[in-house]
């Protein structure tokens, strides 16, 4: 986000917050920030942008919100968003903050990973948007638009329902996947040799930072369990079709499937 | 391959077969081959390249080898080689068939699913090379240099155990993944609205042909099923893990399959 900004308007000031001193340097050095900062400069800023895990966003937003002025636009960037609204909601300055998941990255992490133009065509949820002063939702709107986001307005309880099963799952899938073959690689060497990209599309997001992803798959507990249990279930249906030598039931499944190339047609792809 | 060859030998005179008419119409349209031909030109050729479903190999390939001359070489380009290279065994023309799997490809099928220079740094797995006769070796292995693969042997129960895991295991993972969501789908309009790239990746293979995946299936039977029940076993911890809140336990499952980033960097990328 700090890329585009920086590329959309080059006389924007970027002042970058940051536990690791060592990625305020990185991000300096990028130039992705142009001044390092902390909390007590909070309240120089027109609009703070908090990316980070969604755990330390339940204690830092009230924080931040605490300390900006009345006219600074917070928002966030986490991928879950109900018991982050649910925290603020008697916050005084909660008419400041829009609650916002931009469904975009990859899976690095750091000032390294940055991509511009990422948003391009990627879509961001926003919830509560009423609880939002409008002043400050006009504002956010304008950056999304120029930054090429498509907007969708959700309630925080359907989007970390919804969430759990086009992103969170899929997480689980790919770390569960690759641990099933690294401990087979224990014993059998030559496995690594053999995969391809079949094999790295479906366990790349095994690559992501389990700093971020704990937290994320604790606030969603319930939902991603219930993602989960149906996830084994079709599995464990796959597995009966094949110890039952139904292969026309397998050839089935997969056709039924299939039908996934249209759905998939409308994702914008970023690597 | 076809698309390689005409590269590297512009000399060089393709002769398709296929069942589907449409097909080579397309792959004449699309300049893949030089003639629409025939089982009755086999004997006319140099080199016989085998990309068909796995269950159909074991029937065309002992025709192919009736057919050919005794200088021909026969190659096959199939994910499952244990039973192939068992049906073959008593096969008078065994020498003229050398037994091979590029592991190279995407979710795609048909002749304008080729892709020039595919195998650039893919592997090659060959089995049972002992087996086919020394001159058609080196004319295989002189293709397959060209082409710039990079060649393993292995015999075939142990490519059929190891591909298992790194190949066929990751499509289940991505059908029942794509099946999952799909049917929450029927209830929950906005959920492919808010799919990322991300999901995308784990999904990608629940594209392939169920044609061409139901065979492999059936031919490895016992070594899916046996990866299967390993996949779904680490899926039922990891809910365990949740259900018990246990996040450290969570942290560390992610942390130690985050090893997969560098044995991942050996693969090269091909979408």
């Amino acid at each position: 986000m700090a890329k585009d900004i920086k590329r959309l308007d080059p006389n924007a000031k970027i002042y970058g917050v940051d536990n690791d001193p060592q990625h305020l340097d990185e991000a300096l050095a990028l130039g992705l920030i142009d001044i390092k900062s902390d909390y007590d400069e909070l309240h120089l800023a027109n609009i703070v942008i908090a990316s980070i895990p969604v755990d330390v966003m339940l204690t830092e937003l009230p924080i931040i919100l605490d300390a900006v002025n009345d006219d600074c636009l917070v928002i966030d960037a986490g991928s879950t968003k109900f018991a982050l609204c649910k925290s603020l909601t008697d916050h005084p300055k909660r008419r400041n903050f829009l609650a916002c998941h931009p469904i975009a990255g990859t899976e690095f992490s750091g000032p390294s990973a940055a991509i511009e133009r990422l948003y391009e065509g990627k879509t961001n949820i926003i919830c509560e948007v009423e609880k939002t002063a409008f002043k400050l939702q006009e504002i956010a709107l304008e950056l999304f638009r120029k930054m090429g986001m498509r907007i969708r307005y959700m309630n925080p309880e359907a989007h970390d329902k919804h969430i759990a099963y086009v992103s969170h799952l899929s997480h689980i899938s790919s770390f569960m996947l690759g641990k099933t073959v690294i401990e087979k690689e224990k014993n059998e060497r030559d496995i690594f040799d053999m995969a391809g990209s079949g094999f790295e599309s479906t366990v790349r997001l095994a690559k992501s930072s389990p700093a971020m992803w704990t937290p994320i798959f604790q606030q969603n507990k319930e939902n991603v369990i219930e993602t989960l249990e149906e996830y084994i279930e079709n599995l464990q249906d796959f597995k009966k079709l094949l110890l039952n030598e139904d292969y026309e039931g397998i050839y089935n499944e997969m056709n039924n499937t299939n039908k996934i190339k249209g759905i998939l047609k409308g994702i914008p792809l970023n690597k």
